[in-house]
């Protein structure tokens, strides 16, 4: 990266910086200085021309215009470029000094709803017709500190229908909520519900996230995955997504939300006349305060 | 800048990166893995929080939003991050090896139109009432090699009138095409016409340009500028903007486009019944091809 940078004005960043005024906050101050610098590090480094400049202008004015209340843009952009990626690990780093981790965060995605419905436990969030197969999904909630089952815990889960869409994007097949629901574990700190096989999907293509794709060219395949928020008071909320194992997907997420503790079995169960499948996960959530090896932090 | 990221996934960004595929052109895959690297870069040296983060997701939406055929918020938050500024800079670095600078160039903004009129020289470009001061402008367009003037070479003015506002935010008091003109130089390579002094303004502040200068306790101000773009079939042409050396946000100028020899004096004209005052100014074109002392890049 041999970048001759002498040859521009040396001391513009720096006067662009300078600009801040004194009522500035000093953590925005310096989030923003720094990516002053590097925005414009980027520009020199690569010499950007006028006209380059003038398409990131006009995808960005794009990002927003396609973007509206059930679709948003701007965090799929993000997404593709691994940034969400990033700042969940930034966020995550949690090592225990117990030589225990909790279980692995990822991303949130889009298609979280704040209306998913609780659910009994034993029920299922599968409302409409599908060309998918069901698996119980179960496990435990469990304390990183102590190894024991956290009773009250809620998992919210939300998956794609077999078609790869969500209920939000496919209004004519799924009623909203279908496949959404909110579950709290039982005394021992265990759920169990029916849910789908996940399956592969593309990330809508028809907008700027598909424009950047085709100029990456990469594909813009998720491997298939269920998502969950895990969250109780007395401990630091979860966010991640579970992907199958026999997943063609997993090593090219176009999200970059993999991780391999992440990667689950669904295994074939016999007897119940509801499922097909039997899935098994069990999730660690760190207390509230709990900072691990690296100190406040985290 | 001590920003230990060890702590972090060394490999991560490299992975990203590496998801580039064989079909993408070398400049693309230049200037993209650069953009990933810088953006991974200032995430991790900041520790960019999730809600950070989002903040900039919903900004980014918000900026496509706003913006329409008329209103361009990609490009003025571009500006106020001083982008805009820096690549004219990468673009127009012509040194030349003859010790003779072509005139200096500056930011288009986003206020240029494909379709003013020509006019014929020594008319006006002032269509609607207003409250400003008229000037007669003129000026010579000279070759950067040859010092002689350039017939035909043909000056594109847009300027806002005395509120502060261009024709086409102004619909009520503004016609189309009020302050703007062409004119086409005559054999001398000279130029004069009608114009106002100009007058200094706002960006508008009611969408995110408004937000982020708010964030970044700055004012919202550009000094008073007239716009130009100046061609010719056989030069480079010229965008840029001149300034009054009286204006008190020469130093402050919300898009960093001023540069010292884009400053000129408006000086008091008597004997004119349609002016008050007078501007000169020359312009230099460097001709298609020049090189300056720098070779081919430039």
């Amino acid at each position: 990266m041999a970048t001759d940078t002498s040859r521009f004005d040396p001391k513009f960043t720096q006067h662009v910086i300078d600009t801040i005024g004194p009522k500035t906050d000093d953590r925005s101050r310096f989030v923003m200085s720094a990516l002053i610098r590097h925005l414009h590090d980027f520009a020199r480094e690569v010499e950007l021309t006028t006209d380059e400049w003038m398409t990131g202008v006009r995808f960005m004015n794009a990002v927003g215009q396609i973007s509206d209340s059930k679709r948003n843009e701007g965090q799929r952009i993000s997404d593709v470029l691994g940034l969400e990626s990033l700042v969940d690990e930034i966020a995550h780093k949690l090592v225990s000094d117990e030589q225990i981790d909790p279980t692995s965060s990822t991303i949130l995605g889009p298609f979280w709803s704040p209306d998913a419905p609780f659910r009994d436990l034993g029920g299922s969030i599968i409302v409409n017709a599908h060309k998918g197969q069901v698996a119980l999904m179960h496990g435990k909630v469990i304390d990183l500190k102590t190894g024991k089952g956290i009773p009250g815990a809620v998992v919210d889960i939300w998956q794609a229908s077999a078609n790869g869409k969500y209920d939000f994007q496919d209004p004519e097949n799924q009623e909203p909520n279908n496949l959404r629901g909110k579950f709290r574990c039982n005394q021992n700190g265990e759920y169990y519900f029916y849910c789908l096989k996940p399956t592969a999907y593309s990330l809508p293509t028809d907008g700027p996230a598909g424009v950047l794709l085709d100029l990456l060219d990469r594909h813009p395949m998720r491997p298939a995955h269920i998502h969950l928020m895990v969250t109780h008071d007395d401990y630091k909320p979860l966010v991640n997504q579970i992907f199958p194992s026999d997943d063609p997907y997993l090593e090219t997420d176009t999200v970059f939300a993999v991780k391999d503790d992440l990667v689950v079995e669904f295994k074939p169960k016999s007897g119940d006349p509801k499922a097909t499948l039997d899935l098994e996960y069990n999730i660690i959530l760190a207390p509230r305060g709990y900072e691990g090896a690296s100190g406040p932090k985290l």
